[in-house]
């Protein structure tokens, strides 16, 4: 999984009728390396909300957070990292 | 899922025949980070055209826009960002 | 999927015995952005041939367009690019 | 699989129910090349402690880990290389 | 697909028991691109040795290799590149 900051959110009126619902936040990584400040479009269902630090889960593995197997969804949050947690 | 900006359209007469009457699109990626300017071809199914910001979906999920789990599709858009929307 | 140009064949006598009779190519990212001049082995079943400018398809996508579900395969070409197709 | 290694525990109080009970640690990418020094989050089941360099499962595949196909996780860490193993 | 060069071994007697038996080779890419030099690790088993080149399968697609879709792994060797096999 990754390690992203909430920034914003993402307004997308016209999209997969499957998708109607749903919350698209916009994420940036913060993990080292070269993957650094890159940024992607995740769902949250567990009420993340902007400047949060966040697990990602991408690929197949996104789907199982949603309980829906066909769903077009590739990353996800699945938990909120602790805001008194220091770690890197 | 990641950003894009759909810049053209792509043309391929010989293909797999389970892909005929699918529209390809050459897509790039806005998101900031080392992605950024990375191009693709994503399929698009719900009406994008040349110049929207879209949020594109990849890998397996991606099938699941397209209701056939047998296509050879890799990528496609799964929602327009509003127009209006700022993010970032 | 990804635009990639075919520069040459790739002989492993010694592979997977589902792989036998498959046809190996070189593959090079032509898409922009960080991953241009990437290079990966493809699949093709398409008879595409060195020079042409392809659409590459990995994941476990790729395994649908060669029709079994069981083979080692990441990549594989899905639709060669029309000549006159100018993009981007 | 990746090489890396366990820098941190990262805790995440608020969660995917299914992920309770898991092990989050934070892994630094040892392998060369681009990814290296590239963060991740993984799972860890076999016990393996901060320092460690650990072999990293990624994608669909990391699910095979945890006998469970219906977890949202996408890295876990499949073994912990030896003491005295020198690579590369 | 990637091509890569074998070029160590990895012990690792602490891990997933379905793994026990497995060969974990460190593999560094030789592909041209941003991806050049990158490392993993890959199980082989079709006697593959260090120093050989080889195409490596990533992904699910991984375990297709294998013969057994339980097993955490993401890149395997699926073919050594002949010796006189020039390309690129």
């Amino acid at each position: 999984m990754l390690t992203a900051k909430l920034i914003d959110n993402v307004w997308a009126t016209r999209k997969a009728d499957t998708l109607s619902g749903y919350k698209f936040m916009l994420a940036e990584v913060i993990g080292g390396g070269s993957q650094d400040g890159q940024r992607m479009i995740v769902v949250d269902n567990i009420s993340a909300g902007i400047g949060d630090r966040v697990i990602v889960c991408t690929g197949s593995s996104a789907r199982r957070m949603l309980g829906d197997d066909n769903l077009p969804v590739d990353a996800v949050v699945v938990g909120i990292i602790d805001e008194d947690c220091q770690f890197g």
